[in-house]
């Protein structure tokens, strides 16, 4: 039987790479699955329902929310974005290790509904560094960077919470901990209890003998 | 600067390969060191004071207890063995994960001390199958292997304690889960906490301008 999949919730600050992060652990090796999110917005040109979005109406979201099937979601402007619990469970159960990447109140929020949940925070060395990264993009007017570095302090705080920090200072070295980091937890003792008590109770057969 | 290394504790039940597991991780990574215990008992033909013991005198052993120097220690028949604390504490600082191969009684007093300690325990994957890879020894009795299976029991009720439990079903498969454990202890939240505070001081700094 193959052991249930682990689920990490990837966090960080504009700039700091996760993007790129998972997508180069979702090419090098098949054990990962990235979630899907539902979302009440339109799709745009070249998005497919059940790949990059899960697109479902207003009512059909509210729904959701009511009935519990959605592991966070939040309201950016007119539109409702969240994580459906199921997508994300049968993954799991397929051995899959699941990666969401949201912001830190959802990743927070992912863990009270399921507490064995790894939060992974990942940041460039310095916040220099991060200004010089979003003025290298070209695409960020200063006025845009500052509403982002604004919004960083509230998730540096948040990110206090979460498991593990890991710093995006050479992008190798940095996908390499974040899978280790995600392959060391499949090993963690609260996961491994059965296992654990199946020896024990093995050896007590083996005593009594 | 180096980062200071991660201590961790590997115990493991008879049969388990630790001993194996630690010669390699040792041989192919050079970021590892393993601690040197202390004891009073007298050097066999080819040990070493500093390279497989620090040898003591009684006296000095319970000096070194009453000075709280060790990290644990036992007496085993007529003899001493403990940690002393201060070689792992200049390893950790050199920044070499320093491990330390001791049975579970040990593995907890250690923890106390010094809290961010990581616990790994590794078993094989049955009691069977340790029962075979005892007798495939063919140095041990059977009652003897009966003597090891009942230290066993206690073992397995104090592992419930441990942080990981790896499963040594397949050797090299087992060195890459121990290595990559160890080395995302290196990101845990509890060590990075300094890192992530100057973070937060930066976006302060960079706001208020």
């Amino acid at each position: 039987m193959k052991d249930r999949g682990v689920l990490t919730v990837v966090s960080g600050f504009a700039g700091s790479g996760k993007g790129t992060i998972m997508k180069e652990l979702l090419s090098r090796y098949d054990n990962y699955a990235l979630s899907i999110s539902a979302t009440t917005r339109a799709p745009r040109p070249g998005e497919e329902h059940g790949k990059h979005y899960f697109f479902v109406g207003r009512e059909e979201f509210e729904e959701m929310i009511r009935k519990d099937e959605l592991l966070e979601y939040a309201r950016y402007v007119e539109n409702y974005y969240g994580t459906p619990r199921k997508y994300v469970e049968e993954m799991l159960g397929s051995g899959k290790d699941v990666i969401l990447e949201i912001e830190t109140q959802g990743a927070l929020l992912v863990r009270e509904k399921l507490p064995d949940t790894l939060l992974l925070f990942i940041s460039p060395p310095s916040v220099q560094e991060i200004y010089n990264r979003l003025k290298k993009r070209g695409t960020e007017t200063e006025e845009n960077i500052r509403q982002r570095m604004t919004r960083a302090v509230t998730e540096a705080e948040l990110a206090e919470q979460y498991d593990y920090l890991i710093i995006n200072d050479d992008l190798e070295e940095c996908i390499k901990q974040v899978h280790e980091t995600i392959q060391a937890a499949h090993f963690r003792m609260d996961r491994s209890m059965e296992q654990l008590k199946k020896l024990q109770s093995e050896f007590a057969q083996y005593i009594k003998q």
